[in-house]
């Protein structure tokens, strides 16, 4: 399903909270199925194509163990023609492929104002059915590009923070005074060595514990998010 | 399965990273199920009760869609009685429902060195196979007590930090100069009535983009024990 759907240039949003983020997004919403619940709470468009689908229904159309509700096919539009960004920072991301993960940092990400992301051509679709339930609307208001990473670093122009064992503790490091980039690594291989060569600036999040071996990649883009993009 | 586990006083733990965990933790390991691949790989201590299984028998025990060589049971163990933490921050979380946050915070507390984490009685099981697999083996180094928490955190004499909308901006707020609390809320509801009662230090995660309607709990989680209990 995923898969056609990317060929037809649209994504699937499940459950009324992302159904409404849809709706009031100006993205062209092209069909919906719902039970009976969502039809009589919400008043659908007119001339916008919806069924009335039973419960049974709407759990073989959804990718979630408990459908809710709602499935909706929206139009991807043209995110690249967003407003150019406001925001001083752009995320990078290299080979990604949770989508939870994703999904998680386009909502961090959001939640700061970041509205341009630039991601290696293997990272996991920003119209993936689970990113797009775990950004929590952010798949509306975010540019997400898919590009050759290691290339686009060379060429951005801007300084590059990534996550390195052998960075900076990210206490001591000096924060970008204009715009720059976040680079962020695979959960388990990190920042592959071609991206990595791009890196200017390389910081550390200090292993206080000594115990664990890593953190999570969308808490550890978190964390240094709000310590490099904030200014207290 | 899960429920006979925590009936039995066992919990499941899967996979090669985490088994490996669970050898050299001191938890007792009672029984493992394991594909040849990991049998050949690792020497299983001797007298081990050790069963080698194909990888469809793997696939009917795992909690997991894509099972992973190994499926191992091991007793909880006591863990009220690890060490007292060495830390001066305790973690507590109220009505936390997903697992995946469950076991992230607790990966995030054990990279920062906290060593303590109180949970209401409603908030998900730290066995559970989600939570330990999620934990990337904190689950092996971190007390994790469930308790009724408001009643505790009224008795536990520590400064209590908690997020609200009603906040100081946490680059404002007092750091704690001795031991204190971070209290996390549920997912959807945030911090119950009873609880935010208690807080004696309310803070907030600036919204600055001004668009998302929140963090995901895990990252808001470690994003306030990065500013809270770190120096720089």
């Amino acid at each position: 399903m995923q898969k056609r759907c990317d060929e037809d240039g649209v994504f699937v949003v499940e459950g009324p909270k992302m159904a409404a983020e849809a709706m009031k997004s100006g993205f062209a919403v092209r069909a919906v199925c719902a039970t009976t619940e969502w039809m009589e709470t919400y008043s659908p468009t007119p001339g916008l194509e919806c069924y009335e689908v039973s419960p049974a229904e709407l759990e073989r159309l959804s990718n979630f163990k408990t459908p809710n509700q709602v499935w909706m096919l929206v139009e991807r539009g043209d995110n690249s023609s967003f407003p150019t960004p406001h925001s001083s920072l752009v995320l990078a991301l290299d080979r990604i492929q949770d989508p939870g993960n994703m999904g998680t940092m386009m909502r961090t990400a959001d939640w700061y104002g970041i509205r341009h992301i630039v991601c290696s051509t293997d990272t996991v679709s920003c119209y993936n059915p689970k990113v797009v339930q775990a950004s929590m609307g952010a798949v509306f208001r975010t540019r997400v590009e898919y590009v050759d990473l290691p290339q686009w670093l060379s060429d951005c122009g801007m300084p590059v923070f990534g996550a390195s064992l052998q960075g900076n503790p990210i206490g001591e490091a000096q924060r970008p005074d204009g715009t720059a980039v976040l680079l962020i690594g695979n959960e388990s291989r990190g920042i592959s060595p071609e991206a990595m060569a791009r890196v200017t600036h390389p910081v550390l999040i200090p292993n206080i514990g000594g115990t664990a071996e890593s953190l999570n990649a969308s808490v550890a883009a978190g964390i240094l998010i709000d310590r490099l993009w904030t200014n207290n």
